[in-house]
């Protein structure tokens, strides 16, 4: 038997699961007998263009434990636009050449959906080269708007800690007598996935009054009345926004800010749609207000994950790894449930262009009549995710992370 | 021997281990002989002026242990600035009156230098009455601002959280070979205590690149300066910065923001100065920025917690009750540090006067030469503070909290 190797990227932006995933590749890798190498690119395909690996081996499995509690992409991510193969044929020329000067028989990338595009369009490459690798896209990202699959790993241990951090918010302003119209902004340029999960903490009691999700159209006026309303009955209001909120023409709600960044897919850099409201609050309804943007630690909060998010993630891995071996390529892993209670799935691919640069919304039946709030249905689908706790290992009071030792070269 | 009541209040802002010193008092007065019944007061001197009161019994011990993960103050908190004597006699006289018909022998304030202040007015005219019930200061904030005291209850757990957090976001930040300048803002109006805790994952090699406490004027030319060098070097810069960074006449240098809050004791409601920073480098560097606000969390993340904070937060209000049962009054609980390592504390207590609306700043000599960051010298100073963890009790994937059943009322 002629041995290949085995090469694993990350991509995309980090979530508090995505060195999981890339545990359960490595894991997986290295005890299999059809793998011989098992390398890493730094920094997705930057570091395959620019033959940046690393190579972990049986040494490393001591310390690949603390990967798990580790938080951002330890390889490095990157937000490269992979072009067209008749725009620019030389990029996917040269990671033929990096793949043959390596041997790379079995190529994984984690990512979310701009990265299952990269990955389809690789994988087509290669098919029609006939190069003999294996592609195999595992999805990550915090923003759960994969299609085909029930959840991405990456969403379960975000919603745990905006659910946590929620109910802790709700606490502290609840403290007062009186009190602020509070918004907690949310990530979530599309889709209400992560803004849906500021509901869980209803099951304590805790929900905000009011939740905005980008599926539904913003409308200024129905949005003051509500917030007077509440203000004027228990003298405070708490109110979770997603960033991505569009008014009624489809229009991000938000097109003034402060500063604008665009990444290069083109993506309008939100946030801060948060403070926009609470002007406008302050300014028609003369509230006092405050504004609470939860930002990146959602992606990147690794001191408290959901147990069975990091199960799925390994797990999600190992299917691919597997897959791959039997041949298999141009798919993604994806988790199929088969019931809420007792919570049950199963593993299963799905063609690359399947998922690629697709957005899947929340249902619309989740939301309360007046659109402007969850309702139950939401939690039987999110319960079973965050179910379990992660021990992270403290050393003088202090997060252990895995460090890559040559990461820096 | 006739017994008299104990009671307490919780005021200011609340810490993430604000209900671990209201649980020392009800265990240390529940199990002494000389205290009869044990009231808690609603939203603090309101709920004294108004009579809301709770109390806790025997029967409530078993639930007692969830407090100490109980983020938030659970009694309500206040923000209420008592008029001196001679401006209106009448709230004195309220309280008074409330004390004879509950039979107060013992009161006990769980606040920050605010709230020693009302602590103390009350303290001098029961006194001058000779009305015999005495009167106990329990310092929490997480601002550390408390002069006497070698830190406050609140202030490990918090920059624990602030630490943990920093680490997670310079992994985050990391993962892309080109960044941003991230700005981090920390709470703190007037001294830099929380704003020096980001530099405590310099231990895990984390720290932030710059540092900006107030009690260094902020020179705009100097911080543009550092943050063009750091980026040319790294492509990526991040930035601590307290919320309170004032310029060279002593004037906040976030005089202007999106909306004003003042709150009743006339202090500026701070916030945003982050974004007014991310702003300048975005126009004058023509930098790619992001901002970060920490904001309330650092109060209320109650699921990270320092096991070192727990434990003297408790005794703190143990050895408060303990002091007011000898007949002690007028006085504040402090902690005064023996040594760093091995770490050595003793309580002791001081005069509420000295303590009362004071603000004790950072050393200077912890700053670095160029005052743009903190030396290890704080180190020795914070890292025994943070030292062990407290589980959180879990349930479905949420934390437990203690619900005080007529909280309501």
């Amino acid at each position: 038997m002629i041995k290949g190797n085995c090469l694993v990227g990350q991509s995309g932006g980090p979530t508090a699961v995505i060195n999981a995933s890339l545990e359960g590749i490595i894991l997986e890798a290295l005890r299999s007998e059809e793998i011989d190498h098992v390398y890493g690119a730094f920094n997705g395909l930057d570091g395959i263009l620019q033959e940046k690996f690393v190579e972990f081996t049986n040494d490393d499995l001591e310390d690949l434990d603390l990967l798990i509690t580790t938080p951002s992409a330890i390889l490095g991510s990157v937000r490269y636009k992979l072009p067209e193969e008749d725009e620019d044929i030389t990029v996917y020329e040269k990671i033929r050449d990096v793949f043959i000067k390596k041997h790379i028989s079995y190529f994984f990338y984690i990512g979310g959906n701009d990265s299952m595009d990269t990955c389809h369009k690789i994988a087509q490459y290669l098919l029609r080269i006939e190069f003999p690798c294996q592609v195999i896209g595992i999805p990550k990202t915090i923003d759960n708007d994969m299609v085909e699959t029930d959840h991405t790993p990456g969403y379960p241990s975000a919603a745990k800690f905006i659910a946590t951090t929620i109910s802790e918010i709700y606490q502290d302003i609840a403290c007062y007598e009186t009190g602020r119209v509070t918004f907690v902004e949310i990530m979530g340029r599309d889709a209400g996935w992560l803004t849906c999960s500021s509901y869980i903490p209803s099951t304590l009691g805790m929900a905000p009054d009011l939740i905005y999700v980008p599926e539904v159209p913003f409308k200024v006026d129905l949005f003051l009345e509500d917030v007077s309303r509440i203000y004027q009955k228990n003298k405070r209001v708490m109110i979770a926004v997603a960033e991505g909120i569009k008014d009624e023409a489809g229009v991000y709600f938000l097109q003034k800010r402060l500063y604008n960044n665009n990444d290069d897919f083109g993506h309008l850099q939100l946030g801060g749609v948060g403070m926009v409201l609470a002007e406008i609050v302050n300014k028609e309804l003369k509230l006092p207000v405050r504004s609470i943007e939860l930002n990146i630690n959602q992606r990147c909060a690794s001191h408290l994950l959901s147990y069975v998010d990091i199960k799925e993630a390994i797990n999600v891995s190992i299917y691919g790894v597997r897959m791959a071996l039997k041949g298999i390529t141009d798919k993604a892993v994806i988790i199929k449930r088969i019931s809420d209670e007792p919570y049950e799935i199963y593993y299963d691919l799905v063609s690359l262009d399947k998922v690629a640069n697709l957005v899947k919304k929340i249902p619309l039946s989740w939301l309360n009549e007046r659109k402007n709030g969850i309702n139950d249905e939401y939690l039987k689908y999110i319960m079973p995710l965050i179910k379990g706790e992660v021990k992270v290992p403290y050393k003088n009071g202090l997060p252990q992370y895995y460090l890559l030792k040559n990461r820096q070269k």
